[in-house]
């Protein structure tokens, strides 16, 4: 019942038909863009990397976006040409097809304990010039990471960067600050394939709190947990190099710390309607919204619109997408397939049936997840005209 | 930047080495399925599907079987071969993808308006062996509809088969009944390629209202609405042949109403967490949950398990998932790659570091979404045999 691969598929597995058509409409307009697409505006993106990539070289810390952000391996290789160390990724398939596809610095800021993967990720590090590191915090993780590298015939002292994650606040994954921490990174020294690099130390949560207050708390919390595991290392002779994590709502507060050595923030690229509701920290560079949701109101009420773009366009675990353009819209929940549009005051008009309509996604990671690519646009969205295509190669890469 | 196509890529765009690797599977016990993964119980769909092919034979009603919730051309097809007369999809490049597949009777349930998708359409028309249905709202997309067919060259008669949608209380898509509905009705019989061939009458809201009260007074509503409309066209010498509609929380009151002729249940297939909510409306067949996440413990706390299904695992429009096993846990948002496990009272206990914890998804479509393929398992989930594996041919097909 499986029928032959088509040709000219994307990297990131669009079928060819969808994958040409969409290459087709480099060089020409964006009104040739079909519905709904995932439309980045380059010069917004391009300025976002850059403005990242100052305050990091003005603190002096390695930057390291997270590329569950954005999924591709050609906007890996373009913030690293930028000046980013690396990229992050959360699962062993986004780093592989990251790998496979030519970026050269990846770390799986996550668990991993599954045999089986941990061999794929074995494996690449055997087999690609991609140097990888990982997230550990069980003492089972660390054992199967060695093992899956010894029965891989990884020989090679410090083979794998090794990062203790340790809870700073977030209460998901990590251990507790402190004596597991030690005992954890003790078991990681223990393994010659494996390098102890560091404490991953991310506060999840904190990214959202909306007040630059909460998140100042939450990170004052943070930076204890990670002061306190720091000086307890040294205190038993371990050397725990860097200390990695933050995100876009917090950056600045880690890197004011004089803890943390690498920033890890993603978001930044593209920024969403999530981040975009935070108050900005002070110190903290102004991100623009690149990243937008092109829809055409494909039926219409007397009171409403309705777009083509729904639940299958974007992720709505962090709200729904707010409307960039045409102004003076409000978008509710219709569905999967659907957005319904009214105004938000009386003043306001309706989209005509055939209409163009902007959005911008709640939430970036998820949203990017849902589509095989993305249409890069020069000169504003709204008139510009497709630069490129660019592949989500780690769509989908679940394991 | 474009790399040349990975060989051996699953007919819905999975990378050639996961498509691989879960073919693999087949043959093999469930516990080599890597996680996370969207595994079918064969056996409890092909129950789902006996039961409504049987409801609907006991009607005397046509089943179109709505594969906005699967997919899959595989699928399609083992519906039609059980009795099913075709499938209904909400997108222009699901419907191809499916015909392109092999599926043979396509309807588009939705609207279509943008003249490049109604292009590739009309190239379906004349291309492929599949007969093409559509549903219209407005004017414009009647219009243009036709003139997409002539320009394709298509001259048949009644080349496609045309529903006009009336809002039978939804209100999102559809014209109002009655006048409106009239006047749709008679450009598109005035169209030689159309074929009219009655009413599209979905009321979506109504699926999901727990209550069967609630339901029947939707439906109530939604009836007169669709019985009015017949009588107006009846009256002004336009015969509708059919009313197609209903969903897999309605259909019982739509085949009782003796006006709609075909039904377009989906989720019953799969059913999922939201719908197993609804109390059933006497006289429903009682489906089971046929759609499984598997997921595994991939760090542990003191008071809480994380496993490796998040927002990139499954959809949560319709609320989390709910752990079908092990007995006693709640899930909770853990983000795009996580999910935190807590035990629902102080008897129970928490999975271990490492555990297989199975998911049921809060909605099954844009869940099914996500995924490249299915994993389809023979002998239960739980412990049973993989028998095969089934790409979701339409996954992305957003346009």
């Amino acid at each position: 019942m499986n029928a032959a691969p088509e040709p000219g598929r994307s990297p990131g597995g669009a079928p060819g038909e969808r994958w040409q058509r969409a290459l087709g409409l480099v060089g020409h307009g964006v009104a040739g863009i079909d519905t709904p697409a995932l439309v980045i505006d380059l010069d917004a993106m391009d300025r976002n990397i850059a403005r990242m990539v100052a305050f990091a070289q003005e603190h002096g810390l390695r930057l390291r976006p997270h590329a569950k952000t954005h999924k591709s391996a050609e906007l890996a290789n373009l913030q690293m040409a930028a000046g980013a160390v690396g990229v992050c990724v959360q699962k062993t398939d986004e780093a592989l097809a990251l790998a496979r596809a030519g970026v050269r610095d990846v770390y799986i800021s996550n668990q991993v304990i599954a045999p089986a993967k941990l061999q794929r990720l074995a494996h690449g590090v055997r087999d690609l010039p991609t140097r990888f590191a990982i997230a550990v915090d069980s003492a089972i993780g660390v054992d199967r990471l060695a093992t899956a590298l010894a029965d891989a015939g990884v020989r090679q002292p410090g083979a794998v960067d090794v990062f203790v994650e340790i809870d700073v606040g977030h209460g998901r994954c990590g251990v507790a600050p402190g004596e597991a921490a030690l005992a954890l990174a003790r078991l990681v020294a223990s393994h010659s394939a494996l390098r102890l690099a560091g404490l991953q130390a991310y506060h999840g949560s904190a990214q959202h709190q909306r007040s630059p207050a909460k998140r100042s708390a939450s990170l004052k919390q943070a930076t204890e947990a990670v002061r306190d595991t720091l000086t307890l290392l040294r205190a038993h002779g371990l050397d725990a190099p860097l200390v990695t994590g933050a995100g876009t709502g917090t950056f600045v507060l880690e890197a004011a710390s004089g803890l943390w050595g690498e920033l890890q923030a993603g978001s930044y690229l593209f920024m969403d309607a999530d981040y975009a509701a935070n108050q900005t920290l002070p110190g903290a560079p102004a991100f623009e919204h690149a990243l937008f949701i092109r829809a055409q109101v494909m039926s219409r009420g007397t009171r409403h619109a309705v777009c083509d773009a729904g639940h299958k366009s974007h992720a709505i675990d962090s709200g729904l997408p707010t409307v960039a353009w045409p102004p003076g819209l409000v978008y509710a929940n219709g569905g999967d397939e659907h957005g319904i549009l009214t105004t938000a005051t009386a003043a306001d008009a309706l989209p005509a049936l055939g209409d163009t309509v902007w959005l911008v996604p709640g939430h970036c990671d998820p949203t990017v997840n849902l589509h095989d690519f993305y249409i890069g646009v020069r000169g504003g969205v709204q008139d510009g005209r497709v630069e490129r295509v660019i592949a989500v190669d780690a769509r989908g890469a679940l394991g």
